[in-house]
């Protein structure tokens, strides 16, 4: 089994996707190409270890070839037990689905005006209406999960989930670019950044040899 | 149970969410809510019968407020059975999984300036070449399912799945923009507007009172 990632400190989607087969505890390969990242919403063109999108993260599994990180995930799921990726309570279950899925398609002004960069932090960055706005609404979908079905830990829904694993690239932005959250989103965020797998991410994020100056935004 | 939907003619997230309960063989009730449409991809504000995100659609079971089409079809397909929604085999199912993801988060440029209409064919509509780019890489994706895995029936995997389910709406904009396509996207076009539930939604789109100028494109 091997996973195709982008660059570490750039590519939130690989993230996700690496996360999700952490989660798993299977064994498997990475091989890191640096420059993808779905986050910049770009064709990229063709690229011989992501044929089918051009795009990071792909997991390689014998002849399944699976080129999406909410796909991944539910791949794993199940193969490898829903009860790993998502709550048990069929109610928080629906929560969990929806908030990921909202992830996956939507806050496009967040993934454009602040990129992940997990190896920077950032001053003065500006945050337009519309991030603002992503922000607000993440800021509810947050507040529900951890009020309604969070109380027994320090997740969205208690333990580390899929929907954790989706969120943990929009944690490490809130931390780059210092963006001021409520008391219990900025909770939170401290529990995403210091879980073993997010840690060794960011870990290996630092080792990386390459600097792409279009994702290393300026201080204002 | 209850589906929360907008317009059947324009509501492409709708339908989706709709023939994946229809899949399931369950009793449901039906509450159209006109004018919502995701696929405009403008947060529309709040509305009572979606308060999570103003979008549709949205089932309620019980306790359970889903408000994705790709969660909605995931959790049916936790509630009601995998193989009524993803191919049996292994890497069928992987890249089911990432077709049925790739539709939920990309084509923006076909979402955007081919808006769904199920009751109108529109000459001349002009393709930029941005959803040229889009149609380009649903008929590669198509040929792949239909090449490898669609040889035991007219659909994509063969036997209609969650895939058909989530490109259905984008088989009737080609319909309705009168798009040529190549001979085996064509005959699987046809498949999917003949297939009983795409019947049964387009019928009764005929019969809905509302006409929004917004979705009705001119002819050029």
């Amino acid at each position: 089994m091997k996973l195709i990632i982008g660059n570490r400190a750039y590519s939130s989607w690989s993230m996700r996707g690496w996360l999700a087969l952490k989660a798993a505890n299977v064994e498997f390969e990475e091989l890191v190409v640096p420059l993808f990242d779905k986050d910049w919403d770009e064709r990229r063109g063709g690229n011989e270890f992501a044929p089918s999108s051009g795009k990071v993260p792909v997991l390689w599994d014998g002849d399944t070839v699976i080129w999406d990180s909410l796909a991944i995930i539910e791949s794993c799921a199940d193969a490898h037990g829903q009860e790993i990726y998502w709550p048990e309570d069929r109610a928080a279950r629906g929560m969990a689905r929806s908030m990921a899925a909202e992830m996956h398609s939507s806050f496009a002004a967040l993934r454009r005006e602040l990129p992940m960069n997990v190896r920077r932090k950032v001053e003065n960055h500006p945050i337009s209406d519309e991030v603002k706005a992503d922000i607000m609404r993440i800021m509810e979908l947050w507040a529900q999960a951890r009020a309604l079905y969070g109380s027994d830990g320090d997740f969205l829904f208690g333990r580390w989930t899929a929907v954790d694993m989706m969120f943990a690239p929009v944690v490490t932005r809130f931390v780059t670019y210092q963006v001021p959250l409520p008391r219990f989103a900025a909770a939170y965020g401290d529990a995403v950044v210091r879980h073993p797998h997010v840690v060794e991410w960011i870990e290996l994020a630092q080792e990386e040899p390459w600097v792409i100056e279009e994702y290393e935004p300026e201080q204002k």
